[in-house]
């Protein structure tokens, strides 16, 4: 290795904290820094706070002004919200601070489809500060964007993509089985999603402008639609129990329109035990154009995992980057972080 | 569009007159010359060589000096052999003209796998005169690379790799026959491999490097094996006729070491007919590790077509690349070229 990456890890979740066990793993990165708001975590060894079995001489903190140091760190990444409006206050913190950040907020994938007035901020203040912002995770930012874009690298023409993850929310807790709606009945759900309590899936926007943009495929409406997916068989968690009849959880689809022409439509049926009633989980990527292109990956690319891997494969790329705010679009692919790469030694 | 792309397309056989009707299409690209020294070609204008029922202005030369002017030409892409060595004259007189270039001859995929000395050069004379050159093509530098590596991204850990595309020869003329046994008897074709007649697949080596460097998988060893697949049944197209007991193509396989650890498997058996024997033509990516993942894509993604489209799709993102000799695993994701796209707004 060139250098040593040193990582501040920002928010120790169950996603934090899963990125902090894999950053101590790999080759060429180091954790030098944590914070976390958490009173339980304030003041005690990261080693302790993850439960690796040691000490590893990094105290989290609540301060964020302490250790936001470019001298000592080269890069953030921060697991604290779905939200940009929300974690503004603290990238502002990050770059300002002449600090590298990558961001697992589902909406940073692609600030500027839902956010532009923020986005368009911090890209002018990671150029000011000379680093590089991205926002990334396993969907959006991955699998349902950054794999469709690239199955449609050697296409003469598309006319249409359709693609559409199935997982099971199985081993989810309490919190996911509500916002997902599982365990209500259909009218339920639907005041749910009225109201904004049953939420579905957070990124479409977020992926259809990736797609859209990547392609020049010029799509200038996006709809959402979340139905209920009612089971017809009894289905059971430690959590939830769901009877025929009642909701098992969400079939979110986001749809992009260019005109009256549906160009992009991305499907994302989420809910517990898809395999009672015969549905395979798994990620399917269909490009109709030139030539046509059908993917399948049996099961899906696990989400949880995916999501805390790709944020840290994605540390050497960022630290290579130009400044500014990236998508994943903009950056070389993503590549399990194994050893000595070319991604490392450009740094 | 902020700027039309000016292409110059360097020799117009199958692949390269199929490029040159594919940039006609293409939003923001133009065709501005055109080299080849086939003497039927040579004088013509460009339209009659490729049949697209008018003249375009582009008169089709066999001196490159004539119309290597980087006021006039932002692009070059060439297609003319499967070898960096032979290629490399053409090559410099390009980058020393101050124009960018895209290559589909295969070695160029990865010059560094066979040539590093060229590839020095390359890269060099490129940073030199402020150009990019890129090699691409379906395989290498997209099936069994590019999108092997984008399927480890949220990968925790990458223990080995397995992929293989199954596809068929059948469209093929006679040489591409000869090239790979079909018709021969095992004998014939294990001769024909030893005395380099019969040479299957051309780009393992800058596969299986691309993988390792964007991985660091640390592959210091890569070994190739060619085997004729010896047909069960009667196979046949216009060009050859194989009787059972006869060789229908030859499977082809590279092999990445770490040591005496095998971490990469790139397998590609070319036949004609093979759903005779009930194989489906397909690309298979299998990723042990964590998360395993296993992928494919039935059927195979049309080689031709795809060298095609990824080598005209590149075009933008070569255009606006900072100077060097590149690699698909260096520049953002390939993505089809419909309109005006993020990728070519940056130039």
């Amino acid at each position: 290795m060139k250098k040593t990456i040193r990582v501040l890890q920002w928010g120790l979740g169950a996603m934090g904290s899963g990125m902090a066990r894999l950053t101590l793993e790999k080759p060429g990165l180091e954790i030098v820094a944590a914070i976390d708001s958490f009173p339980e975590y304030v003041g005690k060894d990261l080693g302790q706070v993850l439960g690796v079995g040691k000490d590893l001489g990094v105290i989290v903190t609540d301060q964020p002004e302490t250790v936001l140091d470019r001298d000592k760190v080269d890069i953030v990444i921060i697991a604290t919200t779905s939200w940009v409006a929300h974690q503004m206050p603290d990238l502002r913190k990050i770059i300002n601070a002449g600090i590298n950040v990558i961001s697992i907020a589902e909406e940073m994938s692609d600030a500027e489809a839902q956010n532009p007035e923020l986005a368009q901020e911090l890209d002018q203040l990671a150029k000011q500060q000379g680093v590089t912002v991205l926002g990334t995770g396993v969907n959006p930012g991955y699998v349902l964007d950054l794999l469709v874009i690239a199955l449609t690298g050697g296409c003469h023409s598309v006319d249409r993509i359709e693609a559409s993850r199935v997982n099971d929310l199985s081993p989810y807790g309490p919190t996911v089985m509500e916002t997902q709606g599982v365990g209500t009945t259909p009218e339920v759900f639907r005041q749910g999603v009225a109201d904004g309590t049953i939420v579905g899936h957070v990124g479409f926007p977020e992926s259809i402008r990736m797609i859209s943009e990547a392609l020049g495929l010029g799509v200038d409406r996006i709809e959402e639609h979340r139905e209920p997916i009612v089971s017809n068989v009894f289905r059971e968690t430690p959590h939830v129990k769901v009877e025929p009849g009642m909701v098992a959880g969400c079939a979110h689809t986001g749809i992009g329109y260019r005109g009256d022409k549906e160009v992009i439509r991305l499907i994302h049926p989420q809910q517990i035990h898809p395999q009672l009633e015969d549905q395979d989980t798994g990620d399917y990527i269909h490009i109709y154009g030139v030539p046509e292109i059908d993917m399948a990956i049996k099961p899906e690319i696990a989400g949880g995992i995916a999501t805390m891997g790709i944020a840290v494969n994605m540390v050497p790329h960022v630290v290579a980057a130009s400044p500014g705010l990236k998508r994943m679009i903009d950056l070389p692919i993503p590549a399990a972080l194994m050893g000595e790469s070319a991604y490392h030694r450009r740094i």
